[in-house]
């Protein structure tokens, strides 16, 4: 194994709707190379994919308002935040904990009031985040001839530890868990349960490279041609732990 | 910011009780730099400080006999995980869920039978894993005259995730939460909630770079110079959500 290099790229323009991704990518800096890994922050997925709605255009429900009184939050993001819940898991310290409809468990069921494109918008998580990766891969290959894998990422909260790491919520071309189960170790010893997240590891240390301010949403990650594979592969859907076999509900 | 690199340090002999790690760590390489970090795989730090248990010399209790039967395991590995832990949060699907005494919620108590010295033994994890750190951090100065920051690393299993990400047990020298709250976005806006978990960040990205079976405890990660301090810091203790903010036990 070698090392592995993450380094954000400079001079993406702001991302407004409709916005080909790939050609500001492009047009930012070198090709992405097919072993390379290109990280994308979701928000510039929802902004170029209007996935935004102004709070003066929701109307809470009363359980929005109940919700948002018990926890000091407006009613309207409030509102916002059950619109993209499948199912709300925990209301207390000020903190909505919700399952998505992808099967993402965070706060506030992604939707952000920071890095708003404007005042009183909110941002939502992207409709198919895999899609997504597809689709900006794809186009990618169309404009350059290369096909670097693609994540898209969120900062999520954990159960159980402070501070937030960025999680894969997209994913085209890397093999998102590298699984050692049925392996060897050193000793030849089988290991019994070493399933690593990949797709999460590169997200989080793309993370590490930019300021939250920076307006930098893409990350180039070099050194881990091995995990990246031509096929699109199953996507970060794979890193969805099955609700069945969730030990936390 | 600029970029990051994170390369395994090859070359360690295998570390047994009483191991001099800075030593080792030294003679396999260039001295780590004051702005780097040296990510260790907690193993290695367990093996110094000979925190192993023969599976030979631990009688099981009448509990560790029936937890083992209904998750199919060895009754005297269920006995050193019961011994590791400060609670039992879960068991089920053939996985014991652990609090251990430092505060880490981990699957077995972090008590692994995998790359162990021998046959028969069980590793687990360092008593005081923040004290390791700053222990080998105070060494490498002694040394080498440089301070980088170290971590100390183990693999853990997420709540609603598939898959393990490495996770800094021990920290010193490194600011653990890059705390974000109170600054703004590029539009001025307060950043409500952004709070980076750098540490274990760090030990995600480090832990991309090597296999699980390549004997490779040690990965230097430059780039995040900072995150580096003079001072130790908390410790990776300042991860650990405190139990009363837990909204999963």
């Amino acid at each position: 194994m070698g090392a592995l290099t993450a380094r954000p790229l400079a001079g993406l323009p702001e991302i407004t709707a409709g916005a080909d991704l790939a050609t500001l990518i492009l047009d930012a800096g070198p090709a992405p190379a097919d072993d390379e890994i290109v990280v994308v922050a979701h928000k510039a997925i929802s902004k170029a994919e209007a996935r935004i709605r102004a709070l003066d255009s929701i109307v809470p429900s009363p359980r929005a308002h109940e919700l948002a009184a018990a926890n000091d939050k407006d009613p309207r993001h409030v509102q916002a935040i059950l619109d993209e819940s499948a199912e709300l898991l925990r209301a207390d310290h000020g903190v909505l904990i919700a399952r998505t409809p992808h099967g993402f468990v965070c706060a506030n069921a992604g939707v952000d009031e920071s890095n708003t494109p404007g005042d009183g918008l909110l941002i939502l998580l992207p409709r198919d985040p895999d899609r997504s990766a597809r689709a900006l891969r794809a186009r990618l290959r169309e404009l350059s001839g290369r096909s670097p894998a693609v994540l898209i990422s969120d900062s999520f909260g954990r159960a159980w530890r402070l501070g937030q790491l960025d999680t894969a919520l997209g994913c085209a071309g890397l093999v998102p868990l590298d699984d050692w189960r049925g392996r060897h170790d050193r000793r030849g010893r089988e290991l019994r349960a070493s399933v690593i997240a990949v797709a999460d590891a590169v997200t989080a240390a793309a993370d590490l490279t930019r300021e939250k301010d920076s307006g930098e949403p893409v990350v180039i990650v070099a050194g881990l041609g091995q995990h990246v594979q031509a096929d699109d592969g199953p996507g970060a859907a794979a890193l969805i732990r099955p609700i069945a076999e969730d030990l936390f509900n």
